[in-house]
């Protein structure tokens, strides 16, 4: 057993019972962003979250073990990622990545923007032209430093 | 003469005359986001936008010209990218790929997230625990449609 | 269970039970580009779609209810197609690629058509040197936009 | 001197002289669909298509005999296109490509739509919800045969 | 079931039966060259063809009707093969390649040498100095047209 | 200088004299699979053969010189070839590569073709429903054995 | 079944079976190499060496019938072996590659080194300063011709 | 200026002086496989050395500085090389590299033969079937040790 | 059955079991950082050694047989890594590698510093500003030598 | 101009002076592997750092100007290093990857070792058995967070 294995079976489960994540997410007490990550695969649990997780999605024993190992990360298939949806995003990274890194380094100095110490927000915007995705992302910026 | 030629120079000329993105967005009139891609070789100049980038850094008359010619976008000269403040952004999409699919059909449906009819807006936010980079990206939901 | 172990069975069910794509979009009363794409795992069902679908290949619930997940998109095993049939619009794309960049843009200027606000329609041409295909491709032009 | 830099040197004479690929085509008698795909270095030229080329784009005696050999084709810099424009087209490819394999051979049994014996007009649709691109293709079908 | 497990099953009988894929041509009135390749998964089977192939291999119905259905093409597990013999082809391609394609052109202009109306014919060639593989190729030309 | 440039020279020359790769050689006394093969770059010159081409392409001492090494051979700026002509190869050795190999090893056991020992016939073969291409290829058979 | 499944239940039942190649070898009566290469699924069996293996490894007749027929070759599972021991070797072509190239051209001429008509022997070399493993590769040499 | 800068000028002066790797080893008093490995840019030149080479290849004093810096090592333009010659080897790492494998390991336990603490020898080994390449090749075993 | 099948195993009682790889050291009598690398399938057992572990996990007879067989090595699937953590260290090769050979070289002159004769000890460093992780490795020099 | 080119000239310098990068470190009052890894264009120099990096190795003003701009970081030219020296590193990640993750987990849970705050010192260790090289890596360990 794996954890992948515990992915698809959490995924089985949520189609199976017609959850949602935003659902499940109050049942955690987490923002849905987190709480999707982690029942992807791509986050840790506690104890407590596991047991939840357990009872939600009637894991066993063994499977609600692996969710609290912390996972190998990467929840895509190819390194070019072909689903429409998910390529819109490494076409920003494409086109904007410069762009970004300019911007953060003429703010900031050199350094990066974490992906860790990081959240995400992704709600409705809406708009009478036709409503937009908007999605904020917040991540602690850390310096280089010299030695 | 190509584009990238083009960017070169203004990039020359940006680092000889210590010019911040800020202030060169201010004199286009446009969001320092807008602007930076632009001069990075990614979007299109009216030929008002070129008279003032001709200006501001001394083009010729022919790069003027190849400023208001549609560009071959992407800015990066590798798949996966090897500079870390870029690459954090791929491992966000690698990572959180899936969860930002999941929770945008969840709200929409099946669709994308424009990254075409799209705006970025990045910002300091002060935090007593370290600054950190705040990025609001928007973007209109385009739907599948059944035919 | 996941989408692709559906997909796989409806097909295995088309070849058993000998149907043709164009019938089987009848039965949809969609269009037959439409329909294959959705059976082959690319679009998404609606609750009575998906009905259709169980009954015409004797799906059990669950994997009914897969159908009206929205799926991972992109149904080629590799980035460069190995099938001849297919293959030919990869190479369309690779040496008419920047032609059709070049008269989109001087037609509309900077921007894309839309993959998604798409459709498509595949016909007979016949011809006495030998019968073509045709394939009409409609997509919205979306315009890229200063901010 | 190879066939590129005559491309290249087409390019920069059709942007110093503002020229469009619609007018340039109705000097060459064709499609604007082939006199583009043409200039940009995929396609062969006449020996009187090359004397117009000259005229209009001030070539040497020499680059004017490139153009008159058949070239290496393939106009993209990457496998997986980076450009929007030339990306929407391989993603069709990705997740329609199985579609239109199943569609043709349901319509002609085994074999392929040419990519040789092809040809593509692309025009402007009036739409009230925003004007769209329609792309004709026509490809002869060339059946496999057994022997 | 997919196409690849029948011709695994295929193979798996012809190893136990220790069949001769020259004899098994002769089964169906066809070359070894296309009988092989159809065998291997890569051409579709007539009605009659398949019938013949069900009862050589003992398939199932179903098995039988997957021959009938056409296969997603190309037969190798890597772009570049690793298996010395097949190699040897593709190094023929990577060192000549571009021979090939100066001497049809000088002798076709543009244009290509198809690999659907295609067949192939191998044969022993006794030689004293050490026996050699002949092979045959012969594709219809098919040239670019303008339009 | 290095053995790329000495090509791109070659065939400057060629364009720019308007000569013909079967004429020339004749002036060689060899086929013309091998010289046009060995002016790409691809093969060895004697010093005679490196004189002759020194004359006819008024090379300098030193680029004929470079003509007398063996050149690091491989004439495709790609793995899988994106010009169309040769691309119809590489799909031959994709789609038959395994009926090749099959054919072979039933023929002669296990062993190579070689592509070393090998030599190739291209010619136009007259057809009423089109002309076609005819290669004869002939490669030495080289057994493995055991030891 | 396949070879590689014959492969797998070799190595499982020599590691249960403790036995060495060095002694399998001398069952064979060949070279520990060419042994166990062929055990591992690279080189062809006659049927007397297939019985061999049958007795050695207690494999079925389809198992032993298997090792008769030639296998697609190719021992490793990325074209950069991440191995060690193995990288080794892909450092050796990597960084004497051009020296190779260079020592055997300036001997023999054009042409290479077989891999076919070739044997190998691995040798303990005892040194004082630690022992050292000793190869070596015999390949006849294989000249182009011209023609 | 570096180092693949003074290898190419290596290069050209050997051509053009018609030199022998063999006499230039002499010269050097090194064997014929370290010093065309040196001159080709995978080794580092003591300042003895690099005044011989100076010498030999009319080299400038920062040319020859640059001999003594240690190189960035690798001699191959692509990971598969394209050359035949060298992709024999290649092929040999690919069919043999598991083969190596075990025999080192039964040998010598867990660990692997250096390709630092090196040597390789390269002869003519004479053959009434034909003329062979022979090489040796000598490392030293490093095993892995438990901590 | 294969060393893979063997660490899944390990892996899945570790997790079930609840146990940490510094008390599973402990149990070894060697550093964390072996046994570890060790249990996850990249290092070879003693005879004692796979004993400890059969005992330690409930393996099998030929379990533990495998785990004296020297494994294919690297553990990563894919060749930059997708995980953040394990993605850390790759990015530190990437920016720091050409630091790293030029200080070793400096220093030791040309060579390399093993990766097999090589130990890894990994220690929290307790820091106000928040703790640090330390690692420190330690790599025998091995000089290339001239012959 | 870009900072490859910058960095390009300060090599050159740097050879054509017979510079130490311990005494160039010395002269900046920074340790040698941040000055080594910023000389070599991945880090960002302060404009008192420049100034002296400009008297150091004779550069222009603009070349001292792009010191100062944030690099597009990423020292090697491959995804997969050939240098066999970077190679190693390579190989430490490839094989003790999960290994460092799986005991960074225990001891601090999910999270990453930052390479951005991030310090290494490189030191000669004397040993009887030959010098070996000691690495020592401190990064401050980052964890994710639940939000």
């Amino acid at each position: 057993m794996d954890r992948q294995q515990v992915t698809q079976k959490i995924l089985s489960a949520k189609v199976a019972k017609q959850m949602r994540w935003a659902d499940i997410a109050t049942e955690f007490g987490q923002s849905k962003e987190w709480t999707t990550a982690a029942l992807l695969g791509q986050m840790t649990f506690t104890r407590a979250q596991a047991d939840k997780a357990q009872q939600l999605f009637s894991l066993t024993d063994e499977e609600a073990a692996w969710l609290q190992i912390v996972p190998y990360k990467g929840s895509l298939p190819t390194a070019v990622p072909t689903d429409p949806l998910i390529y819109r995003w490494y076409e920003i990274v494409s086109v904007y990545g410069t762009t970004i890194k300019e911007l953060i380094h003429e703010e900031f100095g050199d350094g990066i923007m974490s992906a860790i110490d990081f959240s995400m927000d992704i709600q409705r915007e809406a708009d009478p032209k036709g409503d937009r995705v908007q999605v904020v992302l917040s991540g602690k910026f850390l310096p280089y430093k010299t030695y």
